[in-house]
C-alpha cells in the first residue's frame, strides 16, 4: 500500500507531517482507511490509520480485530499494527502521541471524519495543528491501481451475470421485492460479499422514480422496469442498471430506450482522460434535449465508483469541472423518466484507459422485450 | 414525529434554538435524521433536518427525492419539506438562513456529522453558535416508541425464522459463504429490506473469531459454528447469533454452549430499567469467570439496537455506566472463544419493559447437534 500512501502526499500542496484517518462506529467508517490499509475482513470501528510521507502506515486496532489486522499486514513491510487498550502505555492516546511527537501538522479527511472524532483528536493531540488533506486522499483513491480495478471488474462481472439473467427470472404476478431478493441471492451465489446498495426494482410507473426501491407492486404484461443494483467484492462495489420491457410492446418506451442508448453512446464517444466530467454529461444530455423527452433526464450522468458506490472522486455531473484521468472508474447512466408512465436508465461501469475507456460491466444493454 | 423531536430538546440541559442534522454522502448519513423524519425510502444524501423546540421539523431535499419526502410528510402536520436547488431563493443557504434567522444557537449531532459538514454549516450560518446536542439526540433515539419496537420486532421475527431454519440448511461440504448466501436470501424472501450487516458464518476454528465473516471453509462433521446475522425491516435492524454443532458431539463445546446459555440467563435475570449496563455485563461474565473458560469472553455483553446495528445508545459493556430505561432495545450476547478449536455465542435482542425485558428474537437458543 506504500504507493497509495505516497499518492496522498503527492497531491497535497502543503505537506503535513502525517495524514490521519479515523473510523467512528459503523456506518461512520472512513472508507479511505480501507484504501490505505487493505484488510479483507473486519469493521475496524474506532481504529486510526496514520500515514507518513515515506509511504509507511501505522494502524491501531482493538484486541477484537488484532488477528485480522496482523494477517493483513504480514506481507507488507510498510504497515505496522498497534493493538490498543483502554488505558496505560497501549492506550490510543499514548500510541498516537508516540507516533506524532512534538507539534506535528496533521492532515485529516474532512468529508469522512465525524466532527466528534475531530474534537477527540484535538484532545488526544493538543499540540498538533490540523489541516485539510481531502485533496490528497481523494486523488489517491480516485486513481485506481490495477489490483483495485480487478476487484471492481470482478464485482461488475457478478452484476453483469445477474443482469443478463434477469429476463429469465420475470414472471407475471411476481413482486418487485421478490425479483430484488432473487437478484441479490444470485449475486451472493456468484461470489459477491453482499449487495453494494439497496436494490432498485421499479415496475411500470415506479420505473420513473430514479431512487425508488423495491416494493409490493406486481409485474403485469405491458410494463417497463428499471433494475439498478450492485455487488460488493472484497469491499469494492459495482453499480449497474438495466431496463426491460415485459410483454406487449409499448412503442413510446421502445423509442425512449433507443434514445437513452444513444445518449450513453454519445457520452462514451467523448469519455477519455483530459476531458472534464461535465463535457461527458453534456454529450448525453444533448441527445435527450433534441427529443420530445427534453428535460426528463433529471440527474447527473455518473459518479466515481470504488470502495463506496458514490466514491467521492470526480464524477460526470452537469457541473463536474474536474479533469478525468487514466485509472478513474466511473458510472455512465443516462435516463429518461416519464412520470406516471415509466422510465428507462442504462448504467455501466467503466475504467478510464490511456486513450479512452474500457467497460467493466458487460450485460447486454440493447432493448429487450421479454415475453409475458 | 413531534414527540421524538420534543424528546431531543427534553434531554438537553441548555436548550438550543434548533437542532440540525445533516447527511453527507452515503454511508455518511446521520441515522438520527431518519429517527426524526420517518421516510420509508431514499438516501437523502445532502439533506438537512432542522428540529425546533415546539416539535416541528423542516427537512430539505434535492428534487430527486422530493416526491418521496412529500409522501412521507403528507400525514404529519409537523413536518415541512423544502426542495432545494443549486442556487437562487431555493438554495440550501437561503432556506437555512430563513429557517434559522438572527444569531441562533444551533445544536448538532457530533458523532454522526462529518467534520466537512460542520465547516460547511459554519459558512452557511456565519452568525450561528454551534453547540453539542448529542445527549438529546442520543436519548430520543435510545428510547424506542412502540412503532419503532414493532419494526425491530418484525426484523427480529425474520431473523428468528431463518435462525430456526439453519439446521435444515446444513450439508457436509457446503462453504460458509454458501450458508450465508442462503440465510440472506431467506431473510429477503421473508420480507427483509436486506441484511443489517455482513453475515458472519464461521465453521470450526473460525467460530472462535468474533468478527470473522463468511469464507470458503467447508463444513465437515464434528465442528461447531457461529452464525451472526440480521435483517433490516423499514430501516430498523435486528442482530441475532446462534451456534450449532454439526455431527459427532464435541463434549467440551457442548459444555461451552451450556455455560454461554447460563451466562445469558444470568444477565437476563438482572436486566431491567434502573440498572447500569455494566451490572448486566458483569452478571454474564461472572458465570464464565467461574469456569475453566475464564477470560475467553473478550467483548462487551451487548449494544443498543435500532436504526443502526450499533445504535449509539447505552449498551451492556463492562464500563457502561448509563442506567437502562424502559423502551431501550439492546442485544444480549455472551460468548466463549477457544482459539484454534471453536467458539459459541448466543445473541438475542430484547426491549426493556417496565419491570424487566421482553424477547424480540425467538429462535431456539438451546444446544443443538445437527446430524451430519
Amino acid at each position: 500500500m506504500k504507493r497509495r500512501v505516497e499518492q496522498v502526499f503527492a497531491h497535497l500542496e502543503s505537506k503535513p507531517d502525517a495524514v490521519v484517518l479515523a473510523n467512528a462506529t459503523d456506518p461512520h467508517l472512513d472508507q479511505s482507511f480501507f484504501h490505505l490499509f487493505e484488510v479483507p475482513g473486519g469493521l475496524f470501528e474506532g481504529s486510526v490509520a496514520v500515514a507518513h510521507p515515506d509511504g509507511s502506515l501505522d494502524v491501531t486496532t482493538s484486541p477484537l480485530e488484532a488477528e485480522t489486522a496482523h494477517l493483513a499486514a504480514k506481507h507488507d513491510p510498510h504497515v505496522k499494527i498497534h493493538v490498543v487498550n483502554r488505558d496505560g502505555p497501549d492506550s490510543l492516546e499514548a500510541v498516537l502521541r508516540k507516533l506524532l511527537p512534538g507539534t506535528p501538522t496533521v492532515g485529516l479527511n474532512f468529508p469522512e471524519l465525524t466532527h466528534g472524532w475531530y474534537l477527540r483528536l484535538e484532545k488526544l493531540l493538543p499540540s498538533a495543528k490540523f489541516v485539510d488533506a481531502t485533496a490528497g486522499v481523494r486523488h489517491s483513491r480516485a486513481i485506481k491501481e490495477p489490483s483495485e480495478v480487478e476487484k471492481i471488474r470482478k464485482a461488475a462481472a457478478i452484476g453483469s451475470r445477474v443482469g443478463t439473467e434477469i429476463p429469465s427470472l420475470l414472471k407475471a404476478g411476481m413482486t418487485e421485492h421478490e425479483l430484488a431478493a432473487e437478484m441479490e441471492y444470485r449475486m451472493n451465489q456468484y461470489g459477491a460479499n453482499g449487495r453494494s446498495f439497496s436494490t432498485i426494482v421499479g415496475f411500470g410507473p415506479h420505473s420513473a422514480e430514479p431512487h425508488y426501491l423495491a416494493g409490493d407492486a406486481k409485474l403485469t404484461p405491458g410494463v417497463s422496469m428499471v433494475c439498478d443494483f450492485g455487488a460488493y467484492y472484497r469491499r469494492y462495489a459495482c453499480d449497474i442498471t438495466r431496463s426491460f420491457h415485459f410483454g406487449p410492446r409499448d412503442d413510446e418506451l421502445k423509442r425512449v430506450h433507443d434514445t437513452v442508448e444513444a445518449a450513453q453512446q454519445a457520452a462514451l464517444a467523448v469519455l477519455r482522460p483530459g476531458v472534464a466530467g461535465k463535457v461527458v454529461h453534456q454529450a448525453a444530455e444533448d441527445v435527450i434535449t433534441a427529443t420530445k423527452w427534453k428535460g426528463l433526464f433529471n440527474h447527473g450522468l455518473g459518479h466515481a465508483l470504488g470502495l463506496a458506490v458514490h466514491d467521492g472522486g470526480p464524477g460526470l455531473g452537469p457541473t463536474s469541472d474536474e479533469i478525468l484521468e487514466e485509472g478513474m472508474v466511473v458510472t455512465v447512466e443516462p435516463g429518461i423518466y416519464i412520470q406516471g408512465h415509466g422510465g428507462v436508465r442504462i448504467e455501466d461501469d467503466v475504467v478510464l484507459t490511456k486513450n479512452g475507456y474500457e467497460f467493466l460491466t458487460t450485460a447486454p444493454r440493447g432493448y429487450l422485450e421479454v415475453s409475458a
